[in-house]
C-alpha cells in the first residue's frame, strides 16, 4: 500500500461548509488534493475511477457555489460520486469503499444528508430532481435541485421524460449535461466559454427574457420566427437544440475542469430568474491521473492497483466468467444458424457481446441506455423471423417489464433473454442484485425460464434457447465466474421443462434451481453423513415446472428443500403453488422454501451475503433437519435409508 | 339499431389488394363509405371512435400507396385501427368489436396478417418498426416498415429511445406522426402541403444528399455550420427540428384530412432514398362524424349511439365506479393534509385525477405518458417531505417497474400507489389486464401492498395511504363500480397487516383478497346449505400478511381456499410460503389458491372472464368440495360442525 498524499487544503475542508470558506484561488490546489485522496483511496479499495476523476472540479465548484444539502445535488447513476463523498463529511471512511460495513460505490440517502436522493441505475436524476424542485416550489421554500448527468445516461427515456416535464420547475432545477464523450464534444475553448458565460449572466438573461415576452405578442408567425432565430443564433454557436426544444435555457459548453470556468458560470445560473438552465459541462473521464487517461477504459472500474504504475492487482486465475461462457456460446449459435443477432443496452462488455460484436458487427444492436427499446425492437426482430438475443442484467431488464409482457409475451414472440447479474452481486449491493427476475418472469404465461447451474449448463441453455421459436425464453445465470467445469463442445437442445437428478437418494430431496447447486450438493454430503440419504436435483426451469420430477420427489421423500437465488414468489413459491393444486399438502409434506430474504441487502462480499440470505449448505443443512425435529422425528430414525 | 349505410366503393375493397386497383380521384368517396360503415358499426359495439375516424384518410391512404402487408403497418396503441380492419379483410366481422369471441378493440397478430405487430399500450410502435426494418435490411429483402403513432404517445421515453436508434434503418422506417392535439398544431395549408411534397421529393432529396456528401468533405465547422443551416432553413418553415436532431428527415405538417395532399407524398416517401423519414400528419380527432366533432372528448370511448343523434345508451344506474371513489377520498385526503399531491400519466379521467386536478390544481400532475418519470418524480417529491399519490393502471404500472423497485422500494420512501384496473377488464382485454402487480409489488421488501374488497375499504385504504409515512403502500381495485355499499364520512386508519373476519365458521375457511370477497360470502352461503360451516376473511393486505389470523384459519378450519384476481405468485403464493415456513404444511393442510390462470384471456364480458378464470362462487365451491373429497371424507362428515 502506497503511502497518503500530502493533502493540507483538503485536511480544512472536510464538509462543504469548510470548503466555502476558502478563496476561489485556493481550489485548483484543492482539486488536486481531492483527486490525489481519491486516487489512493480506489488504490486500496478497487471501484470506479474514471468517472469520479472525471468530476473533480465539478464536485468542488458545485459544494463551493451552491448552498448543498439546502439545495439538493443528486449524482445520476452516483458512481462518480467518490471526490463528493470526500467533501461531505465521508473522508473518514473513504477507505472502506463497497467493502462489508463499509460506504457504498454509489450515493445512498441513509448514508448523508447530502445523498439527497441514492442511485445506481442510470438517468433517475433529472425526475428526482424535478420532484425536489417542485416540492419546494409548492412549500414556497428556498432550495434548488440540481441534477448531474453524463451524456450516456441520457439515451434513456426516462430523462427524455423528465426533460419534457422540466419546465414546471422554473428555476429551481438545474440539470448539468457531463459530457465526457469525446467523439460528440464541440469544441471548448476561450470563445464558448464566454459565451457560456455571457448567456448565463443576468443581464443576458434579462435582456432575453424580455425579448421572448415582446415576442408573444408578435403574431403567432413572427413571434414563431423570433423563438426560432434566438435558439438557431444560440445553437450555431453552442449547440442545445434539442435541449431548447424541451423547454431547457441551454448554457454551454464548458471546460469542465477549469474553475475559472465553472465557478462564475455556475454563479449566474444559481442566481437566474430564468429556467430551468441545462449546463453542457465537457470532461475528461480519468482526468488527471496518468495511467488512467492513458487507458482505453479510463479505469472505469478497477481492482486495487498500485498507484505510481498504475498497475492493477490481477484476479487469481480461476474459471472464466459466466458472462465470457455466454458471450462465446452465443457466437457459437450465431455461426449456425445466420438469424442468430443480439442487443444489448449500453452493456457490451458488462454482457459479452463486445466479443459477439468483433465477429458479427452486423447482427450485433447497442442500442444505448434503452431497455424499454431493446426489448421491443427485439420483439419486432423475432416478428419478423430473426433470432434475437436480448442480453440485459436481471435488475436493469426491469426497466423493460412492461415490453416483456405486452410486446413479447402476450404475443408469445421467440426472443431469448439472456439475463445476466442474475441473483446477488457482491460489492455492488442492493441496486444491482437480480433479486426478482423469476418472480416476475415466471408469472407470465407463455414464458420459459431457465437457470443455469454452471458454465456448462449455461452453454446448453443458450443452444437450447436458439432452438427455441414457440414463444419467449429466459435463462438466468450470476455475477462472477463459473465452477470450472468443462465447456461441452456441442451443446445439448434441453428438453423444455425438464430438470435432472444429480444424486439419488430416499429421505432428503433438494431441489435447487441455479448455481446453488454446488452448495445443494454439499449440503447432500453433509446430511448423508448424519445418516441421511440425500437426493439433489436441478430442476433447471422454474417455468414449465418439471411437474413429474416434483411430484415424484415430493413423495417419495420425507423431506424436501427448494433453493434458488431469488425472492419469494418465484421457484419456490411455483413449486408450492404445484404441491397445493395438486393436493400433495393435504397428507402432510414437509416442504421448504430456501430464497433471498425480504430485505435489501447490502453489499458484501459474496459468501458473507449468501450466508446472511440463508443460501448455503449451512442453511440447506439446517433447514432439513429442523423439518425433520419439528415432527419430533430424530434426524436418524426420520430417514427412510 | 340503424340502418346500414350505402357503401359500393367499399363493398368492392375489402382487402388492399383491391383497393389498390381503384382510381386515385375514387378514394374521397371510398373514405367517406369507409367513415359511414366505422360509425355504424361502432353503433352497436360501442369501443374507440375519436381516433379511428381521425384516421380515415391516412388508413385509405397508406394501404393506397404502400405494399401492406409486405410493407408492414404498425399502429401505434391500435385503437385506432378500425378503418385499418374493415379495410384489411375483417369487415365481416366489424361488428363483432370488443364482444366475446369478436375482434380486438386493437391490433392482434393473430387477427390477420395485416396486423404485423399487435399494441394496446402506447408508444410502441418505432421500436417495433425497427425492428421489422432491420430485420429486412440484415436479410436483404424488400420491405418497409411503417409506425403511425400520435403526439401523446411521442411523450413516452420508449418513443425517444426509439428515434434515437432509428438511424440505422435508413430508408426502410417511415414514421407518421399523427399530430390530433390541435392546440400545439401548426398552421396547415397550401403552401406547407407543396413545401412538403418538395422535400419528400426525389431531386431534392437527392440535391440534399449530394449537399450533405460534400459538406462531409468540408472541415468540420464548416460541415457543422452548413448541416445547421440545412436544418435551420427546413425548421424555420415547417419545424421539427427535435426529429431532425434525432436523425429524421422531416416532412410536414401535412393535412391529413386532404387525401390530394397525402397520396403524393406518400409515394415521394415511399420512393425515398432518404431515411428514415418522419411524417408530420394534422388530423381532427372524431373528424366527420358532427356529434364527435362537437363533443369535448371527440367520442375517444363510447357506448352503444344512434347514429342520427348521436346520442349514447346510458349505463344503467348503479353504484359509483372505483375510479370515482378513489378520487373523492384523495380530495378528502388533500383537503385535511396540505402535502398531499397526486400525479397521473396521461390518464386523469381514466384515473379519476382530473376531479382532483379541478380542486388542487398545483397539487396535481399529468406528466404525460411516461410512467417512469412519474415513479421517480413522486419519489423525489417523498424525500422532500410531500405525500404523493401516484394514480396509475396496473397494466401501465409494469412501464415503472424498475423505478418502484429503484427508486421507491430500496430507498422505502413512502410513496403512495393507487393501482386502478387491477384483475380483468372485460372489453379491453388482455393488454390491459392488471394481472401482475400483486407477484411484482408483494415480492419487493419494504412494501405495503393492500386490496379493496368494496368501495367503503377504498375509502379506508386511502386514508391509512395518506397517513403511511414510514415506506411504499399501494392499493388495487378493480375497473367497473362498486358493490354499492355506503361511503364512510369518516375514514378509519387500518392497522398495517391485518385482516378481518367478515363471517365465522368451523370447517371452511375462504381468505379473499380485494373485489372477490362478494363471491366469497356467495360461496360461504352455498357451503353452509350444504352442511359445511364457512368463515370468510378479508385479508385486505397481501403484504405484511396478517400471519395471525391467517395461522389461526389454517389450523381450525378442514380446508382453506385464497382467493385473488391476480397471476401465481400473489396472495396465494405468499400464504403458502408462510404456511410452509412455520411448518403448518407438514401435517396436512388442505390449502388450495384460486387466481388467475396461466394464460392471457381474451376480451369478454366481466362475467364470462371470471368464469373462464375459475374466481366465482362455483369455482370456490367446487375447489372445497374436491379438496375434501379428494381425502375420502364425504361433504358432511368432512366437516366439525
Amino acid at each position: 500500500m502506497s503511502e497518503r498524499p500530502k493533502t493540507p487544503l483538503l485536511d480544512k475542508a472536510d464538509t462543504p461548509e469548510e470548503l466555502r470558506k476558502l478563496k476561489p484561488e485556493q481550489l485548483p490546489e484543492l482539486a488536486r488534493e481531492l483527486r490525489d485522496e481519491m486516487i489512493s483511496a480506489v488504490s486500496v479499495t478497487g471501484g470506479h475511477l474514471g468517472a469520479g476523476l472525471g468530476v473533480v472540479e465539478l464536485t468542488v465548484a458545485l459544494h463551493y457555489v451552491f448552498d448543498t444539502p439546502n439545495d439538493v445535488l443528486i449524482w445520476d447513476v452516483g458512481h462518480q460520486a467518490y471526490p463528493h463523498k470526500i467533501l461531505t463529511g465521508r473522508r473518514d471512511r473513504i477507505r472502506t469503499l463497497r467493502q462489508g460495513g463499509g460506504l457504498s460505490g454509489f450515493t445512498k440517502r441513509s448514508e448523508s444528508e447530502y445523498d439527497p436522493f441514492g442511485a445506481a441505475h442510470s438517468s433517475t436524476s433529472i425526475s428526482a430532481a424535478l420532484g425536489f424542485a417542485v416540492a419546494n416550489k409548492l412549500a414556497d421554500k428556498p432550495g434548488k435541485a440540481i441534477a448531474v448527468i453524463g451524456d450516456g445516461a441520457m439515451s434513456a427515456g426516462m430523462a427524455y421524460e423528465a426533460m419534457n416535464n422540466a419546465e414546471q420547475a422554473g428555476n429551481r432545477l438545474v440539470v448539468i449535461l457531463n459530457d465526457n464523450d469525446m467523439s460528440i464534444a464541440p469544441p471548448v475553448g476561450g470563445l464558448s466559454a464566454s459565451l457560456a458565460r455571457l448567456v448565463s449572466s443576468r443581464p443576458f438573461l434579462s435582456l432575453r427574457d424580455l425579448a421572448k415576452r415582446l415576442a408573444r405578442k408578435l403574431p403567432r408567425p413572427l413571434h414563431d420566427a423570433a423563438r426560432k432565430t434566438d435558439e438557431f443564433a444560440r445553437g450555431m454557436t453552442m449547440g442545445g437544440t434539442l435541449f431548447e426544444e424541451l423547454g431547457f435555457y441551454y448554457v454551454g459548453p464548458i471546460d469542465g475542469h477549469n474553475l475559472d470556468h465553472l465557478i462564475p458560470i455556475l454563479e449566474n445560473v444559481r442566481d437566474a430568474a430564468e429556467g430551468p438552465i441545462l449546463i453542457h459541462v465537457v470532461t475528461q473521464k480519468g482526468k488527471g491521473y496518468a495511467p488512467a487517461e492513458a487507458a482505453a477504459d479510463k479505469y472505469h472500474g478497477v481492482q486495487k492497483f498500485d498507484v505510481v504504475s498504475g498497475v492493477q492487482a490481477k484476479a487469481p486465475p480461476g474459471p472464466p466468467s459466466y458472462t465470457g461462457v455466454f458471450a462465446n456460446a452465443l457466437i457459437a449459435e450465431a455461426k449456425r444458424d445466420e438469424t442468430v443477432c443480439a442487443i444489448t443496452a449500453a452493456m457490451p462488455s458488462g454482457t459479452g457481446l463486445d466479443k459477439f460484436a468483433a465477429t458479427f458487427p452486423d447482427r450485433s444492436f447497442d442500442v444505448g441506455i434503452a431497455e424499454q427499446h431493446a426489448v421491443t425492437f427485439a420483439a419486432g426482430l423475432a416478428a419478423q423471423g430473426y433470432r434475437p438475443f436480448c442480453a440485459i442484467y436481471s435488475t436493469f431488464l426491469q426497466r423493460a417489464y412492461d415490453q416483456v409482457v405486452h410486446d413479447v409475451a402476450i404475443q408469445n414472440l421467440p426472443v431469448r433473454f439472456a439475463i445476466d447479474r442474475a441473483g446477488l452481486v457482491g460489492a455492488d449491493g442492493a441496486t444491482h442484485a437480480g433479486s426478482f427476475d423469476i418472480s416476475y418472469l415466471a408469472s407470465l404465461p407463455n414464458f420459459v425460464v431457465m437457470a443455469a447451474a454452471d458454465e456448462a449448463e449455461l452453454t446448453h441453455m443458450v443452444h437450447t434457447m436458439a432452438l427455441h421459436d414457440s414463444g419467449p425464453i429466459a435463462v438466468r445465470y450470476p455475477r462472477g465466474n463459473g465452477t470450472g467445469v468443462a465447456i461441452p463442445e456441442t451443446p445439448l437442445q434441453l428438453p423444455i421443462g425438464k430438470g435432472r437428478v444429480i444424486r439419488e437418494g430416499k429421505s432428503v430431496a433438494i431441489l435447487s434451481l441455479g448455481t446453488r447447486l454446488a452448495e445443494a450438493e454439499k449440503a447432500a454430503d453433509q446430511l448423508d453423513a448424519l445418516g441421511l440419504s440425500t437426493t439433489v436435483a436441478d430442476l433447471r426451469f422454474a417455468k414449465p415446472l418439471d411437474e413429474a420430477l416434483i411430484r415424484r420427489l415430493l413423495t417419495t421423500h420425507d423431506v424436501a428443500v427448494t433453493i434458488e437465488e431469488g425472492s419469494i414468489g418465484g421457484l419456490g413459491a411455483h413449486v408450492l403453488t404445484l404441491a397445493s393444486d395438486e393436493g400433495l399438502i393435504d397428507g402432510g409434506l414437509k416442504l421448504r422454501t430456501l430464497r433471498l430474504p425480504d430485505v435489501f441487502q447490502d453489499h458484501d462480499k459474496p459468501e458473507k451475503q449468501y450466508e446472511d440470505a440463508g443460501l448455503d449448505a449451512e442453511a440447506i443443512v439446517a433447514t432439513v433437519l429442523a423439518a425433520l425435529r419439528r415432527n419430533n422425528v430424530g434426524v436418524i430414525e426420520g430417514a427412510r435409508a
